[in-house]
């Protein structure tokens, strides 16, 4: 596909300073872009690319003042980082769609499939499963009975949604995450043999909700595990049974939340962070990414370390811990001093 | 499925307080019970929800004595706790059971399948496999050539097992779950490029071991990784090549076990925790959450912190740690005392 | 299969002591092997085992002196180590080959399949998608449309690969790697909703490239996430989008590293290490087990730690973290120390 850079400017609402007729047929980052691409100007640290890329256009913000010529043809917009999701998003959106359920797909006689939904090959659909309109379920996925799954969501390839798992409306599950395995509840036995407490729960994923590649997220015991609207999941996060999570809140790469735990709205988990079970995590917290979680969490807290305590102060102990070999050799000097006063006393 | 209370008394063997012909249709947790819920009251604390829930039957311990009037159906039973994991149990197996060879799956010629088992669409099972009887295999499932499953063994969606692995009888492989992918075993050449070396080993999985979902296991060089009877892995667990899991232990998600380390019996490793290569680790060894092991651990002993050494000294170091501002600042004192006193002599 | 000592000795260029005519039909660990088994010495620690084994052939170094009379039959080679790395090299290529096209997988009618190649059963090959010559995708492999596939790479079952991915020649993926799925990269809007940023991007895996099971790697956002020629990664790795890896860089299992990070040339990751976003990881750079690394790191440096800094300092340090009790108890014997002589004075 090919753009002008008029079109472009239409679509953003910007304003062109250079050809209006200039073509582009990608999008690259500034210090990569070449002849034919669109570029951008967002972070101020990028700007000396801009006197030298060859990239045919650059969306600037409107108050960028160029220091010296630019040849390129610039679109000025209120806000370049925002105009640019925009493009990116019309351009992901102008790919073709796939449409229609695949003679190569099971589905179950049981199974209905809204309007405009694209159900791939070798998909799987159980008994009872309710598919919404615009869905699209990728090749080599699992849907197990009585799923339910609201409108336009997308399943990408290979992910494994066992039975009776709730699933809402403009989420996203990536290639490989499993949705509803058993929770891991064992009884120890007298002979320290386990034996298996059966897990008769379900997930419940609320609208709005991105899932990662890879990512686990486990039943209810009895209940359901719950991620409500607008939780974001990155890659290989686990989340044990009966974890509630609430709105718009945010996990990196690698999370893993043990069982029962509540963790609330709006927080911010870096990647690899541990939380233990049976734990109260408030709204708007802040872990830093390696972080081990022990204990409660009070709303708003910053948090770091492992056992995870206040970041400030996590950071000052450890800015010691770094010099923890001066400390200890001022203390033998303070030590040999004292001895000395003592002995010369 | 409805059930009455004296159904469920029958069956656990309990008695009844109330109407024996109330009628129930779920298990749900006593602080979220509505009417028509059975639901149970195994710990203490919450016991204050019984006088309040509309369950239609609570589990109680055959000693509880209520301190105000209950309006519910109550069935006494010698321990609450037990009864509702066999209940459990119970409703997890009246579930219509998946039966059959699916004629959308791929059976190879030598592949043999016993009695009542069942392969669902899209699986796929290689040349000279051997399933036993009563085995499931959900659908998508990846079984490779010269494979055995034992007896009443269930594989879910999407499990991948390579070649010349051998599974045994009453364990559980949750989704995703990969079993004898190469070790990862690589010689430095001299132009700093690796050689694979090859991986000719396989993997042996003993009887009633729970695998969570895409957890990977990888194959030995040569030899076996042996994961023994009654080990139970939770989710997105790594099992390095050569690895030996001895009977009964139990690890939380995302630990990681690196190549040729051998576990003892009853160990409990918590969520996260790594453990480096060509170490031996005792039985019954506790290994809190997000711990690093560096070196062999004796049996009994319980450890923490990475490195990880004695769980109640890293407790004692780490409060020490977390004051650590305060103590530099005393220290700072007892130096400027000293330097006072040294210099008034 | 069978071979005899001679056949051995005459593909390794070795030595023969002791009976050429006898055969094995395995390989074994000098501390498993049994009769039939050929086995090596390669670490010196384990020499004990060459007057006990049942092996019938031991391969030995060729200036390996017995101590005692060795009843079994040896083979003396330049270098033990690589001589077995060859004969297992030697050993899984005899196994049967995979081929064909299998009638049970979906190709695209514009996809392209070089000769010699295996696509297994349910597998999905879409639109576009190019496959070298002696390409190895097992069943139940999910491959994008544009997706190209250098020859001789072999993708395991169940590997998804997201579109527009490029995949270099002689790379081995394991089961349930993704490769190619969205960036985690999200707008937070007003109302304290995120707003996904389309992730237009693609993954480009250089030659000779190993990708462990159920490993991740995300698609740029615009431009391409980049792991060049030679690099090796473990299982459950999660990287980030816009990441690049150059050449013959090593990673362990469950290693992470967030969005747009550049990590250098022939570094060796331990297991679980962490890195943070945008960051810039030197060559030759060794980060030990579990290491969160927060900020910049030159070529050539150790480090370890959370947030990581150089291996030997934080080794230091970590000693006297092990001791805080007793330093502790040191520094307030100082201050009482110093008390008693103030007072005294």
């Amino acid at each position: 596909m090919e753009f002008t850079a008029k079109q472009i400017a239409d679509f953003l609402g910007g304003h062109i300073e250079g050809d209006e007729n200039i073509k582009v047929n990608r999008v690259s980052k500034i210090e990569e872009a070449t002849g034919g691409s669109l570029t951008f100007l967002a972070n101020p640290s990028y700007t000396s690319y801009v006197y030298n890329t060859d990239a045919s256009i650059i969306l600037v913000n409107k108050d960028f003042k160029a220091e010296r010529p630019v040849k390129n043809t610039l679109i000025r917009v209120d806000n370049a980082y925002n105009a640019l999701a925009k493009l990116l998003e019309f351009y992901n959106k102008s790919k073709p769609e796939k449409k229609g359920i695949s003679s190569m797909a099971y589905v179950s006689a049981s199974a209905k499939v809204g309007k405009n939904s694209y159900i791939g090959e070798f998909s799987y659909l159980g008994d009872n499963v309710e598919i919404g309109s615009g869905v699209k379920i990728y090749p080599q996925s699992f849907i197990g009975d009585n799923v339910k799954i609201g409108n336009n969501t997308i399943i990408y390839a290979g992910v494994k949604i066992y039975e009776n798992s709730l699933i809402g409306k403009d989420c996203t599950l990536h290639s490989g995450a499993v949705i509803g395995s058993d929770g891991f509840g064992f009884a120890v036995q007298t002979d320290s043999n386990y034996k298996k407490i059966a897990q008769i729960g379900n997930v419940v994923i609320e609208d709005s909700v991105e899932i990662g590649s890879n990512t686990t997220i486990d039943r209810a015991t009895i209940g359901s595990t719950v991620i409500r609207k607008g939780v974001k999941l990155d890659n290989l996060i686990q989340i044990g049974h009966n974890v509630i999570i609430d709105e718009n809140t945010v996990m990196a790469g690698q999370v893993g939340i043990a069982g029962s735990t509540k963790v609330g709205k709006s927080c911010m988990f870096g990647g690899q962070v541990g939380i233990s079970g049976h734990l109260t995590i408030g709204d708007n917290v802040k872990i830093a990414a390696k972080s081990g979680v022990g204990s409660n969490i009070k709303s708003g807290e910053i948090i770091m370390g492992s056992p995870a305590f206040n970041a400030n102060i996590f950071k000052k102990s450890y800015v010691h811990f770094r010099n923890f070999e001066k400390l200890v050799k001022k203390i033998d000097q303070l030590e040999n001093e004292l001895k000395n006063l003592k002995d010369n006393k």
